[in-house]
């Protein structure tokens, strides 16, 4: 069972769900969390079992810096949630199993509970293992779809969000024969305005958004494929009617230069390969995963469990420092609350 | 009519199709050819009507350095192709017309017929419009096509070569509804097949291929998709059963970064964006667009016609100038036939 969360606060606060016990996310945590200057910025609350993260601290060579939950105060908090067998010995093989699994979720689940509650205004996740979910009976294949289930969010989308190129996309696990039904003017509508939303909350007064075309160079004025002028352009009117400043649909091979250029504050890209690859190759693990559509602000690191490398202090904290400074910056966007203090 | 073409030369010789006459192709084609060191590489055989060349170079301040057919030897000659009026202070507008139209396909078409007539080893296109085309009455979408149906080739492909990366593709102009059924294990082994020929012309003896996924994550194991396992699994099979060192499929958003930082000689893209969105990102327009699978072989600049530029000396003579460098590495790596001399 979840303790009970912790009461609503006038200060940001942001809860960080540890993530598979035995793939990188404890690590990840502690190494990020160290910094005194990242932990200023807000009151971080880290769901999960405290002997990952003592193990992660003890083999960085960091002291443990977090309060238990009878010690709350600026910074960075325990609220431990106990969900691994009480030996901290216990042989933990660097692979999906069905105790991980069950051990994230419960961590994941404990943090949504304190956001719904009001006892968060953000969530960082650290990364989960699927088939560990798999192996523990949980159906869900992501933290996405738990997150959209839980705040009942009745549209969300997935944004990334690097140096050089926000991207939100309009489809993202599914086969690519299903896309071009999946491309509708109402999806394509939301995705822009969830984009723009998040661009608000970044800073971003009137974001720029360029939208995607689904075909090659946008369809060609119909020659290849219609979507992008039944669906695409028709919600990109919308958008402009609802007073954002979208323009599209744009051809996918021009469109992410631009915006790596600095004419455009956020691409909507149609499906997963098309915003991916640019991410991937211009921002590469500096880009954060953000759920865009929740009540409150998620964020998370880029990378996986990385089972490969967990328990041998080899992960890098950066990408998960990234999600956590996010996180930070786009609640107090959104709430305008201060730092915790 | 075209002239008749030139005998079969012992020595290296490229055909340069002049491209829309009202387009940058004249230009580029004269300030790429200007360098010696270039036309010192092959014999370049210029088709087009002399005028517009005549005009780039005057505006461009060069000299004009081409021989005519009767004193053909090592360098640039002008093949004449008389099908613009004869009037050289003609209003030339910038924009597709039939007149345009109809002189790009005429010169193609002679230096097509010169090449299956063994007096060139090579072609390069400068940009004709499609919408030219279409005013002239010429039905084929673009270059590629011509050559295909006049080379009477079975399988051919388009190539990208930069700096950076080389891309193959296995669907080109095609809606994204039409990709997944046209992802085959045929096709897609013909673009490896093809693809690694390409490569063996331009001195990787043992190219190593990396076959993007269609799905994303290259289907996760059938999670999203099932085209990864049944089509370009057993095609990259295929492929190492002829001999090629392939590899795949791949997730297509983390393989070009591999094949960007060294990892593989080629990438093999299933889809027109899938494969321009990184050439045009990482070589931007230094990338030089090859048909694989003809005969002879066939490079093109990057651009386009560019009509917004064209007749005011704006243009840049960069792609052109790499186009034409390729094809002679390419057409020297093909027939082994030595410079121009």
């Amino acid at each position: 069972m979840p303790p009970a969360p912790p009461a609503p606060s006038q200060n940001l606060r942001i809860a960080v769900s540890a993530g598979d016990p035995l793939g990188i996310g404890p690590e990840v945590i502690v190494k990020a969390l160290a910094d005194e200057g990242l932990r200023s910025q807000a009151r971080f609350l880290i769901y999960g079992d405290e002997a990952p993260l003592l193990r992660a601290a003890d083999r960085a060579g960091i002291t443990p810096f977090w309060r238990s939950p009878a010690h709350d105060g600026p910074g960075c908090s325990l609220v431990e949630v106990r969900a691994l067998p009480d030996d901290p010995h216990a042989p933990t093989p660097s692979a999906p199993t069905a105790a991980g699994g069950a051990a994230s979720f419960a961590y994941l689940d404990a943090a949504i509970t304190a956001a719904g509650a009001g006892a968060a205004d953000g969530i960082v996740t650290a990364p989960i293992s699927k088939e560990a979910w798999h192996l523990a009976g949980i159906d869900f294949p992501g933290h996405t779809e738990v997150l959209a289930r839980r705040f009942e969010a009745p549209r969300s989308a997935m944004l990334f969000v690097g140096p050089t190129l926000r991207v939100i996309l309009v489809t993202i696990h599914v086969a690519l024969r299903d896309v071009p039904r999946l491309v509708t003017r109402h999806r394509v509508f939301d995705a822009i305005d969830l984009g723009a939303q998040a661009c608000r909350q970044l800073g971003i007064a009137s974001p720029r958004v360029a939208v995607a075309g689904l075909n090659p160079h946008a369809g060609e004025g119909g020659l290849f494929g219609d979507e992008d002028k039944r669906q695409i352009a028709p919600a990109v009117e919308e958008a402009r009617a609802a007073g954002i400043d979208a323009t599209g649909p744009h051809p996918g091979d021009a469109v992410f230069l631009a915006a790596a250029q600095g004419k455009h504050d956020l691409v909507v890209a149609m499906y997963h390969d098309q915003g991916l690859i640019p991410v991937k190759l211009l921002d590469r693990d500096r880009a954060v995963n953000v759920t865009a559509g929740l009540p409150i602000v998620r964020t998370s690191p880029a990378h996986g469990t990385a089972f490969d490398i967990a328990g041998r202090n080899l992960a890098s904290p950066a990408s998960m420092a990234e999600a956590l400074r996010l996180a930070v910056r786009m609640a107090r966007g959104k709430t305008g609350k201060p730092a915790s203090g």
